[in-house]
């Protein structure tokens, strides 16, 4: 989908408990440091809809496994009305998701337990960036 | 002692997971972002010796329980020949630690099964930046 960026991530093992990358500031879909913050997750529970209007988000499930679902109804993008879907967990497929603002973004918890999701965001958290939609606004159809 | 900081973050409590904190641009010990990692540790391991040279350290435990145990020998220091311990945890103190370049540091993982660090540095990782010593190598006394 246009707008969406999945980029593999290292993992290196070692005996005492591995060492994960997350990010560098010469990755592609760096684009400033505002803030950095972490989202739980529950098993079975879904956040979103949520867009951000200004800011790159730079996702990355650092604990448990983590579904994500991408709405685009951009009327300027190739790729309006259509839906992606990603699964990524340290233990699966462990990478970084850069979505462009103006993309959908739902996320479930699919992991046992508690799944934890690391954003890092251009700019400190702005309530008024983003815009909201209940879960079922948006009918989800692959 | 002198060169450590430790801020005390917002855990923000929602049905389906919380949020959480980790740093601002905006906030005290932030010195520019150049990388984001994660350093895994099994329970009863401990990592370390290791100062960095260059860099200041922004360590947050996500998950898990970690104890931190910094030393102190650089000789214009007011605190130079000081230890000091403390342990950090999501589902306790949950903080961020920002340590000045020329401490010693090891961790430890205390809690349950593996336990997560993130680590925000200024610039990507350089491993010439950083001395190492092995954990006998410094005895730890408080």
């Amino acid at each position: 989908m246009e707008g969406v960026v999945i980029t593999d991530l290292k993992r290196i093992s070692t005996p005492k408990g591995d060492v994960l990358h997350a990010m560098k500031c010469t990755d592609v879909g760096y684009c400033g440091f505002g803030e950095v913050y972490f989202s739980e997750i529950a098993h079975g529970e879904r956040k979103g809809w949520k867009r951000h209007n200004r800011m790159t988000l730079n996702l990355v499930v650092v604990s448990g496994a983590i579904r994500f679902i991408i709405y685009d109804d951009r009327e300027d993008s190739m790729t309006c009305g259509m839906f992606e879907e990603v699964t990524l967990s340290p233990e699966g497929r462990y990478a970084r998701l850069t979505l462009s603002p103006g993309l959908w973004m739902a996320f479930e918890g699919v992991g046992e337990g508690r799944s934890l999701l690391m954003d890092i965001i251009p700019e400190p958290h702005d309530p008024n960036e983003a815009d909201r939609k209940d879960v079922d606004e948006i009918e989800y159809r692959l």
